[in-house]
């Protein structure tokens, strides 16, 4: 290991970095004796920092150390050693050996996550280790514990504070503005936040922002709060959750998403989020997160545990996903649906839905009120406009406002027959090959639904564009792949192997 | 998923990027729909290229693609479309799940290894599935064959192509080129590559530097090995294992070093090289890589399996490698320790062990030779000189030419007794710190032995350094580690915990 510090002049180098990388010459790594990802320490008259290390030998010269984006405060003369590695390494590699974490560890992980220590090789095998090797119950409440410590956090200074979070999957399934006009309407108070898209054709928050604007910073959306009870605003922009971001980063490009983990980055934010409340739809089936009812229930009940330890008292419905709830796929087709169902029409499933998890969150805060009379008499729809309203969108908006691509082709019935299946990833590349979400309009309406008695040549579902050459796209994908299938009544009943 | 192609204008950015990264601003990623770390295809008049995504809000603007230095190729107008992910992200996922792999499987993820297609978490997420879950033989012998099949190689046309390859973990033990020379001078071919230090404070290769160049490329080899039957080479300047310098960068942050991994690496290199019989030393014991007898046992019987698949007779030694081997460690210190064996003198367990391993490898290639004959007469000493001289070193080079770093220490025994104890990973740490392997000169030399009988101050070793803090650096590491052991003669048989 190298010792004694070398002298080096900081340099600004713009490489789109999110980690605190720096750029050493060759010749200054070998005298350091630091080898590319090992972290080293920067040390200047008024601080100290810690990056971690690319080699190069071109972009800077001996002498000299490039600070990437992160680093860009550090300037002049300072001095750089090596540094040990983070302790959350060996912490990750004891994960690795199928060893039990102590609550110290997870901390530690967590700690060097949110300090962007961890380089992106460490970050893969962290997920990899915990999804080889699972989380106890014992570790996935440390890490939801410790989690929920790092970045923003709010205090409502309130005894009850309502949230709902779904595990995810299931195309449509835009419930969430629902539930909250509901839930806020019976004056009990919702500050709920949401994602937008990662891989679906649109999240929670990309959906409402064709109302409202969704980027909404803490004291905003405290006064939307304030004023409404509720608020619909992107995750993202209050930053309740650095290290899920990292993550999820990390999750993504392998598609694994390991339960522990998905337990605790849930249930940190809700507790970041001041959240004592909460009601959590676990979706099963085909294409939803969670393949089976025994999977479904585990998950649920570890659920239960974990929020327990976190002090929020949350109810689990476990829910058919292996279908999409409602009838629009897309940001605007999504958002016409939750108008329409606040205006007492609309997919019947997603109103009934939306209901039902209204019900049971007001239930849970033995809140005295009903949820059909709140929808029925306008209450939610006039709650939904305030919330918009407060939000800085328009309080007025009708279905009719929202119009879909208007570049358009329909998907008809190949024979006469029943809809026996709904496949939501299907459901989900078509509306992303349209467009959704960047094209807020593009998407899909699904004419018929499971079950739907169809003839041949009836329209199962139309495809909206904003652009020719996405809608080609869209359509080619629909033809060369089963999208609905049209069967036999006893076709959704049985099937052959 | 994104659709229709972006056109985009390239414009060159450096980051020091050993991937084929490319830089998008944020609102073409978007476009595309494409996130961090996905695949973009990237098509000109003339050529189809494949590039990771970084997103970027700065460094480029909308409608330019910043090309870093692996794609420095690339310039005018492209065309953009999202890539698939590579087929190998699906296999390294099934791995993460235990499924064993096929052929097939392997040969994708090798081959986007070799193309640098995988994001360093995809590569953590390889490394930490086959350490989890491991790998069956047929998959090691697999991921040999196909790791032999990328990068270069090396044809001899001769029936017998000797090699000697040690698992490592031992300080000193710089058997190498006394085997080397003992080899050749029987008139059999070995062309020996080596690595450079990583971790510790020496590689064969860095040890050999002393002597002679060591970057040659395969026709400078080829010419040295046709001159003198032997040649004693840096591995990294042969490039035969463009997969394995990959796998490393991402094994040795984690400290991890997965069997199988460890074959393919290994096996894959001698198959690259020619090699076709090859003894392979397997030393076990505190402190070494493999840990006790029975892990090395069949660590050893696993390399004579895969390597018979490889067409390479091996044969496997296991010895004993709880404490260094030799007396010099660092660079110049351990050169000198390997001129004194051929020169008849020097550390008798170095001289021991190299004669066996090349006892062995004679045998294996029915060469008739003796080696104790071979070394007494001086013919290895002047196969050495002969081996230096071709390779531009010079041929006279005698053990007072290697003046070890003038910086000294001694540290002594606080006790009287016996050696019971020299850890392999206190007395490297030792090296490191005073300086070694870029100093060459720094190091220790250890005047006492385990099992030697020692009164109080007596000297166990010298510190040697080329500068003063390294020197400090070092005395302050040994002074709080017990770096040797002083006990009663039974502290070395009889363990009290």
């Amino acid at each position: 290991m190298g010792a004694e510090p070398v002298n080096l002049e900081v340099t600004d180098v713009d490489i789109g970095s999110e980690t605190p990388t720096v750029l050493l010459n060759r010749g200054d790594a070998e005298e350091l004796g630091v080898n590319p990802l090992d972290r080293i320490i920067i040390r200047s008259d008024t601080e100290t920092e810690t990056g971690i290390v690319k080699v190069t030998e071109r972009i800077v010269d001996r002498g000299e150390l490039g600070a990437t984006e992160k680093l860009r405060h550090l300037s002049g003369d300072v001095d750089v050693s090596i540094a040990p590695k983070p302790g959350s390494v060996s912490c990750i590699r004891r994960k690795l050996d199928d060893e039990e974490l102590t609550r110290e560890d997870i901390q530690r992980i967590v700690k060097d996550v949110d300090h962007n220590m961890l380089s992106d090789i460490e970050l893969g095998a962290y997920v990899s280790a915990i999804y080889c090797n699972g989380l106890s119950m014992e570790e996935t409440i440390a890490l939801s514990e410790e989690m929920a410590e790092v970045g923003g956090s709010i205090d409502w200074t309130d005894d009850v504070v309502a949230d709902k979070h779904s595990v995810g999957g299931v195309a449509g399934n835009r419930v969430t503005p629902v539930v909250v006009s509901l839930v806020a309407a019976a004056g009990v108070k919702i500050p709920k936040t949401s994602s937008r898209a990662i891989t679906s054709p649109a999240g929670t928050a990309d959906t409402v922002e064709v109302f409202c604007p969704v980027e909404l910073g803490i004291d905003e959306m405290r006064d939307v709060v304030d004023r409404t009870n509720g608020c619909m605003v992107w995750g993202g922009s209050v930053d309740l959750s650095p290290v899920d971001d990292q993550i999820i980063r990390a999750e993504h490009p392998l598609s694994i998403d390991p339960e522990g983990q998905v337990i605790a980055s849930v249930l940190s934010k809700k507790k970041s989020a001041g959240s004592t409340h909460l009601v959590l739809d676990v979706p099963y089936g085909e294409g939803a997160k969670v393949g089976d009812l025994p999977e479904a229930r585990r998950l649920a009940r570890d659920f239960k545990r974990v929020a327990e330890h976190l002090d929020i008292e949350a109810e689990c419905t476990i829910t058919r996903g292996g279908s999409p709830v409602g009838r629009g796929i897309g940001p605007l087709l999504e958002a016409r649906d939750v108008l329409r169902v606040l205006e007492g029409e609309g997919p019947e499933d997603l109103r009934l839905k939306s209901l039902k998890l209204a019900e049971i969150l007001l239930e849970l805060v033995e809140a005295d009120a009903q949820v059909e009379e709140l929808l029925e008499s306008g209450q939610a729809l006039e709650k939904f406009r305030e919330i918009v309203e407060a939000q800085g969108g328009d309080p007025d908006v009708a279905p009719g406002d929202l119009e879909p691509g208007e570049l358009v082709h329909d998907v008809e019935a190949p024979r006469g027959g029943y809809v026996t299946d709904v496949d939501n990833e299907a459901v989900a590349t078509v509306a992303r090959r349209a467009g959704a979400p960047n094209d807020e309009a593009a998407g899909l309406y699904l004419e018929s639904k499971h079950g739907d008695e169809v003839a041949r040549g009836d329209v199962l579902y139309r495809v909206h564009a904003e652009k020719q050459e996405k809608l080609d796209e869209a359509v080619g994908y629909a033809n060369s792949n089963t999208v609905m299938r049209v069967g036999d009544k006893t076709d959704s009943l049985v099937e052959r192997v």
